[in-house]
């Protein structure tokens, strides 16, 4: 019987360690983890006033990935912490702090986490095709989707709630494309989305709204 | 006769002398002539990723009055021109432009024309004190007032003109922010807005919408 029950833990150890290892490598093949956020480089890029300069709307994205180190600044730089006390890069109305950036790319969505510099696996779906009209939003390596939570403005009138929600969503779109501009990279917001699809697939609730989304990438070399 | 004509003449240009050159010293007393702006300086400020760091909303200002240079660089950061075919620093949705921004200063309202780079003259009033209700609007020695006009958005749904026009606002008002940033400026943007008064004070028609509006000064010295 000792033999016996040996013989049992050895062999279901090694068939536990081939699930394991079988699933790590399911995992990494589909990329569909935590990502880590670097902290922002401070001291890269351009000068603000040359990033207004070459700031632009450009849809000719090509399918080069983005680095963790772009995607952390692009990130940041959108609506990233800057303070000790949390406040962030971009302001929001009566200060409700509620923009939302998801980040869908070929393996699935992401949610992004400033206080913890991180992107949150949310779904694992390549979405892009569904949530817009527009074929680059399928070309560009990432779409950023601005998500508000109007249940953060319990001290404004419901009927200004969205209009305030859309200028704070503004306010985070052209620090991306400030961003993309000092890193000569491609970007446009787009506002013709599928709302009620995306609302679907990110399983949001009525007081979440989908405002706009924003594919971020490589220009193509013309 | 002739010399009486002739007396008349004199008499009379004299006078049309005297009444010229009062009205000019009368205009250079009040100051409000057509400001011409300078171009914006490229090189000057902050890198974006400092800027970004350094974001914030501040209502402490001084009545220090800003230089015609540094009213010139934040304009042109706000909305100027910063391509050939006439596009701006903010983008625009379906490419509307259709947000005008007004300066108010002691000496009147200033229209911001950025094709000729000119401020031009619109209303010989300081309306600081009647468009809001917080106290810092008339210490900042400029209010800065975006006003949308919906009637260029004629492709759009009705219902989403006002969303795109908070959207396109918060563009333009971010620009804004980062410019103060990086010239350690005091800014904040200010939903809180006496509309109507404005509205009648600006003799804006029905489809121009008073957005936000957004004084900036220097700081307080603490």
């Amino acid at each position: 019987m000792k033999v016996e029950r040996g013989l049992f833990f050895v062999v279901s150890s090694l068939f536990f360690l081939f699930v394991l290892n079988f699933t790590s490598i399911a995992l990494e093949q589909n990329k569909f983890d935590v990502i880590k956020l670097s902290k922002p480089e401070l001291k890269a890029g351009k000068l603000l006033m040359q990033a207004l300069q070459d700031r632009k709307s450009s849809r000719d994205f090509s399918s080069k990935e983005l680095s963790d180190t772009i995607l952390s600044n692009l990130l940041w730089a959108g609506f990233g912490i800057n303070r000790k006390d949390g406040k962030h890069t971009a302001p929001t109305a009566v200060n409700a702090q509620n923009i939302a950036i998801y980040v869908a790319n070929k393996n699935g969505v992401y949610r992004y986490d400033s206080e913890k510099l991180l992107l949150s696996p949310f779904l694992k779906k390549d979405i892009r095709k569904e949530i817009g009209y527009q074929d680059f939003l399928h070309v560009a390596p990432i779409v950023l989707i601005y998500v508000a939570d109007l249940s953060s403005m319990a001290r404004i009138n419901k009927d200004e709630r969205m209009f305030y929600s859309a200028a704070n969503t503004g306010y985070v779109s052209q620090n991306i494309y400030l961003y993309c501009a000092s890193e000569n990279l491609a970007t446009v917001a787009v506002g013709w989305v599928k709302r009620d699809a995306v609302s679907k697939l990110l399983k949001l609730d009525k007081k979440q709204k989908v405002m706009l989304i924003q594919p971020v990438g490589y220009p193509v070399k013309h």
